[in-house]
């Protein structure tokens, strides 16, 4: 079992000792987060100490820079600029002296050092003992939390316990400018395209007026984005003296022994903003916050941080009993969950939530197909939150469907955090246009799941309209095979395969697509108040036309679903002759030796089929289940929690748990062997999945919910809550017998293996 | 009519005037080259008056520089160096200057200026009248050649005739080394991956010691290729003071009424050396060269010069009676098309020869399907110094088949020059692996029109084999099309549609190169010295089954050869709702929107019926043809001929001459927009091959000379000669009846129309 759960509870992770490798791994376990701030799990020390930190970061949702892709060779259309989630000052830098010599891990003489994070909580904890050159000892314990009452705030406590007196202590907290990253990765020493990191500063701070706290604003270089940083620090001990400028605050202290010095911090983020003009108004509006929670004081502002955290797993937590290590790994999986989700409609949740910069903190599918599903049975006004950000950028996704001469409906940005399109390798990037039915899929179950008319009514169907009208003009009627509705070079989850045509996943969304987006326009009829609507008769009539004639490619002889058109043509991967080490196969091989070839990066059909479950007989479900799990490598994080939840579907309960124990321990174990690039936040989300939508197989389907439980039997009993349609309802599994608790709200029926159960 | 032609006679293009467009434009057309220098036809004070150039520029047939290419995102087995043709020193340079003023076109006052490009002799010519402000009247004519003689000299004669005494009289002549580039066109200002230009200088520069001739040796700043240049000045007449340096050369006389000053110039530019040890050696032989041109003198050079190029003409003329501007078009491609060969073995033709930077200098399949054909009959020693680069890069295309994952054989790199893949962009670079068979195709019929069978057995029958070894791993017996040999995920010639499965001509062409391997392996048997051969009996049996098998697509309902397995499943191309503007298409339509649609850039299928006219019914050649014409745009050079060799063939008399008109006259009369860039090579290859192989529809099928003509009746005659077998056989063709006459070599029999003709 691994050492973080060995010497932790079914509630905290715990790291014992100085091994700068495992300090360096857990950097990414141990961050913190609020989906408007997220700071890793950095030592105070860290820049004194390379070797203990592979990034230090703090970063913001939706605070990134931009530069101009630069092409080997140019085309028509591309992306024209990177988007890159940036790193900025980091509120967790300090120095601490003592007798004049500086603390750090690498170099001092160090007992018993320890660090906790606990997840009910949401507070990471560092314990150690300093004997110092001049004689003295020194218990030092840091307390450090990212606030959710004042989403702005990270706080830390600092407390030091001297076993002497007379020791000349001195402690100094700057906010680290990032003159020097912590992380220069160029990309000669690696190309690895799914990471991109910072090689220099990406902003410029300029130092502000001192309001009782150190104050700076800073700029990003290219993408015009601003905000406002502050820097407080608070003591009741006696000082001998403290200096507080713009962004370093330092305190002289004098040692008594067994006297404890406690020091607070409290760091403000302000939101970000775009003129420049409202510096001034968003500094006031920080001091202010700052002041307020200054009053409040350390303590207080804990307790209202427990509280909310309290109140998050009062919903969200999934209680299991049998298995101590998957407990702790499941809510080590919703805590980071919780903590990557944007809650103001402008932002969203980026691969590796803000707990890293992994693919330039960039907005995927993802978020609809693996994360949004725990937000809309457990928190949903956060689903609305992350489906109101596609709304926002809705005009963008209008004006990349114009670049791709598609003169009607809207194509979202494969991987975007502005709305603009910012994959430089369009086969796997824009060709995935199924982002759109994948977009209108979370939105129609959100309606399915809520009820929340007003959405449907407005942003809702607006966004189905304007995605189903982009599949009508992509696609076409084939006429050679009979009029079918064939979609055409695309590329489908499964990125081993690119450029096909009529993928499986892709159509059947988009025929989902055109279907949801029927229904609301008919249900809304004239109630609903979404712009550039307007639905013709005619359209109408397109959209039920292609949903019913789309192109499903299946192989008759074999009765096996197809990937795409061409899939069982090629080669199959000679999977024997391939040595351990050249996975993922994409950083092995060429692009076209992989796509020539049948073998998948991740589930696409198997998730096609999990989507729907009932729109399919068993015996389909496990004949395709059985072909493409024997082709596919998962070198995609999205792929075993898939495989999962199919797998308890169809009865194959010990790939289910197998499948699951991976996902539920994936960084924790660091099975992808990149977790210090930053949490996989969409297995994450496939973790949950698998315990709702697989393991007890919950799913709405027209407005009623369902149910097909198979809990494993090594576990005792699983219990976990979803909201659904304003009620509450508690369900708990064990190998024999399910049960469903109504806590909430007026009675309703639920199917159960199509029997129904009322509550 | 052009007036370029108007003026001019059936062997010279006359500029007349000061137009700074038309001199600009005709820059590239007035170009001269032997194969290892190449120089635009700019003014020798071009670096006066900019607005009079596009580019000045001297390049050496592969002396290029390369730079890492930047992806916007990485991925494994890309290319990772742009290889690019780079302008060395210019030797066209010259600042004249008459009691103290400066000549240059634009601000002097000039009257009869015209420049003439003597087809016949190679020789540009320029004159005009001079009144210098200090009132004297002088006749300027200037004179230049690339010598055939000697390759390393550009030669220049400049006759001064001024009409009053006592002028002050300054020449001098220095070898520019583009400090400043003319041609600043940064990838912002103009994205078209057709070209790139260099925006700055990519060599340095270091004179060496004077020999009686300026001389300095240059160095790229990153391939580490080397080259020496001498700059020699000579007159007889008196000079008042001449100062020579390294690269400068200054006289300065005093007029006589009707006197003319003539002063000879020779710039040598030595063969590129990549071992910098090697410079005193290259210099030594380069001032021997020098020293020997100067004894010779300019009139004995040029003469010498001028029989060179009467004995091409002598094999390599096209007549053409009854139409003058046809004629000339003729012989300017043709002229061009000569001008563009390296003839050392090391180095190649490029796709704009030397007369521009287009396309970076890079070598493209354009060599062995366009030009190589226009050599093998008129100039096979050169045909074969082409086949001798590819072998010479051999060893780099194995190195690129192991890193696409293939153990066995070679991948010719799809543009290049030292070997090296050096395309950006995979999906219409690499992905063309029909360049192996091209290459197969060219080295099969050369085998078959000289009967050179030293070469056969070694280099041909290896690089047979390696081509072929590629195309068995690349490929695989389809179960699923009962073991038909499928090959996926490629892109033919059309780059209109990109990684496809089995596009037609790709396999057609592979199958081609197959039963080539087998055929030379069988007939060398023991003799084949070439190396890495020792193919076992087995590896033959699986070419033979290949072979045999392989799939070539073909939709039995419409009776239609396909493109490729899906392109009737595409929609075809809106061309009624496509402005003329946005063509050519791939600068104004994302790659996927052109993917996703039927439409080809250029000749495919048709191309590959046409290479094997006698394997196909003329009424499926008519059906293909007709249906492909309708959905090609011919954004390529290299469509028109093509569709007009073939509709010779078929019978479509009338498309075949407008075609033929377009391909004759692309490049004077800039049809493609972009000449200024340089020539387009392949489409002067292929009006050769149009006249030859297309109305005389000469071409060899087992061992035997066939011919089917179709005489234009707008012409009263045509005649050209055509090597074959050591035979030289001149065709002369009326509308009415085609004579053959024997004048060099044995008795042979050759087939028109099935009919034997034996001379």
């Amino acid at each position: 079992m691994h050492e973080l759960i060995e010497n932790g509870t079914p509630w905290t992770l715990k790291e014992v000792g100085t091994d700068p490798e495992v300090i360096k791994q857990n950097e990414t376990l141990f961050s913190l987060s609020n989906g408007h701030i997220g700071t890793r799990g950095s030592l105070e020390e860290a820049h004194l100490t390379p070797d203990y930190s592979h990034s230090k970061s703090t970063l913001m949702n939706g605070f990134y820079d931009t530069e101009p892709i630069t092409y080997g060779e140019w085309a028509y259309g591309y992306a024209t600029h990177h988007q890159t989630t940036i790193p900025i000052p980091d509120g967790k830098k300090m120095e601490m002296k003592c007798d004049g010599e500086v603390f750090d891990l690498a170099s001092s003489d160090v007992q018993a050092h320890s660090r906790v994070l606990d997840l009910k909580k949401g507070v990471l904890t560092r314990a150690f003992t300093w004997n110092t050159s001049s004689g003295n000892k020194i218990d030092v314990s840091i307390e450090r939390f990212v606030s959710y009452d004042f989403p702005e705030i990270i706080a830390q406590r600092f407390v030091l316990t001297p076993t002497k007196d007379n020791s000349a202590l001195e402690l100094s907290f700057e906010l680290d400018d990032l003159e020097k990253m912590g992380n220069e990765v160029s990309k000669e020493d690696d190309p690895d395209p799914r990471k991109k990191e910072q090689a220099s500063r990406r902003f410029e701070s300029a130092d502000l007026e001192f309001h009782d706290a150190g104050m700076i604003h800073i700029t990003t270089h290219a993408s015009g984005l601003h905000a406002v940083v502050g820097n407080k620090v608070m003591t009741e001990n006696d000082v001998h003296q403290q200096i507080a400028d713009k962004k370093r605050d330092s305190l002289s202290l004098h040692s008594k022994a067994d006297e404890s010095i406690v020091i607070d911090r409290f760091v403000a983020y302000s939101d970000l903003f775009k003129e420049a003009s409202l510096k001034d108004e968003v500094t006031d509006e920080l001091v202010r916050t700052l002041k307020t929670v200054s009053q409040y004081g350390y303590e207080e502002l804990l307790s209202k941080h427990i509280q909310k955290m309290a109140s998050f797993w009062d919903k969200s937590d999934i209680q299991i009993e049998g298995e101590q290590a998957l407990q702790l790994g499941l809510r080590f999986n919703l805590f980071h969950l919780h903590q990557a989700a944007g809650r103001d409609g402008k932002t969203n949740m980026s691969a590796k939530g803000l707990t890293g910069e992994g693919y330039e903190g960039h907005y995927f599918w993802d978020t609809e197909m693996y994360m949004f599903p725990f937000f809309l049975y457990t928190q949903p006004d956060i689903a609305r939150s992350l489906l109101m950000y596609r709304y926002s950028i809705l005009p963008q996704a209008r004006e990349r469907a114009r670049t791709m001469a598609i003169d009607k409906g809207a194509l979202f940005a494969w991987r975007t955090i502005n709305g603009e399109e910012a994959s430089p390798y369009y086969p796997a990037g824009t060709a995935q246009i199924h982002i759109n039915a994948d977009i209108a899929h979370a939105i129609y179950s959100y309606g399915e799941v809520t009820g929340d008319s007003a959405f449907m009514l407005k942003e809702g169907v607006e966004m189905l309209v304007e995605t189903a009208r982009f599949w009508m003009e992509w696609g076409h009627f084939d006429d050679e095979r009979n009029e079918a509705f064939v979609i055409n070079d695309v590329t489908g989850p499964d990125e081993y395969t690119a450029i096909v045509n009529n993928n499986y996943y892709t159509n059947l969304m988009a025929k989902k697509n055109l279907t949801y987006a029927i229904e609301w326009v008919e249900k809304s009829g004239d109630q609903s108040t979404g712009d550039n609507l307007n639905v013709s008769a005619d359209e109408l009539a397109g959209w039920k036309k292609a949903a019913e004639k789309m192109f499903l490619p299946y192989d008759k002889d074999k009765q096996l679903t197809m990937q795409d058109d061409s899939f069982f043509h090629k080669k199959v991967w000679d999977f024997d002759q391939t040595p351990k080490e050249n996975y993922p196969l994409l950083l092995n091989y060429h692009p076209l030796t992989i796509y020539k070839h049948q073998v998948c990066k991740q589930a696409d059909t198997v998730l096609g089929q999990f989507l729907f479950l009932d729109d399919f007989s068993l015996e389909q479900k496990k004949r395709d289940y059985a072909y493409y799990e024997k082709v596919t490598t998962h070198d995609s994080s999205l792929s075993r929690s898939v495989f999962g939840m199919m797998a308890s579907q169809i009865g194959e309960d010990k790939k289910a748990y197998d499948y699951f124990m991976d996902t539920a321990l994936m960084d924790i174990t660091d099975l992808q062997s990149n977790t210090r690039d930053g949490v996989h936040a969409a297995n994450m989300g496939g973790t949950w999945m698998s315990m709702v939508q697989g393991f007890a197989g919950l799913r709405v389907s027209e407005g009623t919910l369902h149910s097909s439980p198979h809990c494993p039997l090594k576990w005792d009993r699983v219990a976990f809550k979803v909201s659904f349609k304003k009620r509450l309802i508690e369900i708990s599994m064990t190998p024999s017998s399910t049960d469903y608790t109504l806590l909430e709200g007026e009675s309703l029926t639920i199917i159960e293996n199509g029997k129904e159960i009322t509550l």
